[in-house]
């Protein structure tokens, strides 16, 4: 079993409907606090259990208190169960407290047709080996290990303090142990990048805390590397959006995401 | 009392903590279906009235089924009650069928502060006079008669029959009563423009239902003139994102919004 999917599974909590222990693994960690990415493909596994289609198509998660490694229990319910598409939400809990809350929608990716035109051009990256060995965040934490991440030349100026004020960051990216991505690892992935607006020399903290990632999955990727891009646009008085997408080995846009995030102040 | 206040009043109902009584007014309609973003005012109307902070950061809607003009309650929930931030959650439910789920967290726009760059540049509209006196849907439905729009040149091909293939679209925007817009009433503008996917030959339906839109509320407006402009770049077999951005008459970045709807089958 993948490292993923090991930490991301979930046992039936007896004698209540759609609950669920989980187990939070430090081996996502940076700092002492799990990637919410990593909390988020939790909570959205849980609701994959319950509904009945299988793919997340729109996933929007809040990110309440800073959970730590340890026991947790998802408690989960369906808000509307459809044919084509079914909506549910998930509350992860630790110690009587609520710290994440995730809703979703569900539906049959591999079902889907109507019209096609896209427009937006997948990343131009160059090959792995001409990027930076990249560390998903600037403390080199806990969630490196996990992690094959090859980041585009130019967008990691804050390494070396010379900051280009270019708020985007793209880059190659697998999980180190080979596991393939599927729909739901998408939401990790949307969020397991540095921040692209460390690259303004403004922001003086590594520390930009996700408010709320809302991640539509577009289509089922193919195995291998992604590729993906994040750009921030509007850093406003410490808030900030940062907008991702992600592309599969194959060339199809696989999800796009936003996330609203804050700077955190020293 | 402005049309937007007036139809999205809420009363309590008796006996349930956090519950209101609502009434869908016909006046927002789309055909026989009232607005998504009309109906979520109405949520986050409630959801203002149960949190400590007076501001919409981050507001997440997810459309259940299509609601009716008519009588219908609010039911609402704390999620967490923080100092600067909360989360709260409300359900908008008729004939005992809940119709939208609305999850947003409130924070106060007015206290925060913090680093500010901002790329992302106003749209460049001429003035409304040079610009085409919009209808808000192509079917000149009812809630036309409630908006002043102005809609820029080049981006409402698909009235003609003429689509430029091009999925962009901007515009002016106010209520024509001349209420003067606020956060939450930004939720409802981000969903008050025809999709610009329209613009599109392959699509056949002026039906793009939304299924989820998040709204983030970046500042409090200025009285005045709103101006838009909404882009899809990625219809796939169906399914498509629409992101916005709108703008204060003071030249302000007020709301950044994204949407998934699909291309509603014929």
């Amino acid at each position: 079993m993948s490292e993923l999917d090991e930490d991301t599974a979930l046992a039936p909590l007896g004698g209540a409907a759609g609950a669920f222990r989980a187990r939070i693994s430090d081996r996502w960690s940076i700092g002492s606090a799990p990637n919410g990415g990593y909390l988020a493909v939790i909570t959205t596994r849980a609701i994959a259990k319950i509904v009945a289609q299988p793919d997340p198509f729109s996933v929007t998660t809040h990110f309440l208190a800073v959970a730590r490694p340890g026991e947790a229990e998802v408690r989960t319910e369906i808000v509307r169960a459809g044919r084509g598409h079914s909506v549910a939400e998930a509350r992860l809990i630790q110690d009587g407290r609520e710290m994440i809350r995730t809703i979703a929608n569900f539906g049959d990716l591999g079902a889907i047709d109507g019209a096609t035109h896209i427009t937006v051009p997948p990343p131009d990256l160059p090959p792995p080996d001409r990027c930076e060995r990249g560390r998903p965040a600037p403390s080199a934490p806990r969630i490196a290990d996990r992690l094959e991440v090859y980041l585009a030349p130019g967008t990691t100026s804050w390494i070396s303090g010379a900051h280009n004020e270019i708020a985007e960051l793209g880059g190659w990216i697998r999980l180190r142990d080979g596991r393939d991505p599927d729909p739901i690892s998408l939401v990790f992935f949307a969020d397991a990048f540095p921040p692209p607006v460390l690259n303004l020399a403004k922001v003086r903290t590594p520390w930009v805390p996700t408010i709320e990632l809302t991640v539509h999955v577009r289509a089922r990727p193919a195995p291998g590397f992604l590729r993906a891009w994040f750009r921030t646009r509007a850093l406003a008085r410490g808030y900030l959006e940062e907008d991702g997408e992600l592309w599969d080995s194959a060339g199809a846009l696989v999800a796009m995401s936003r996330q609203l995030a804050r700077i955190q102040r020293a």
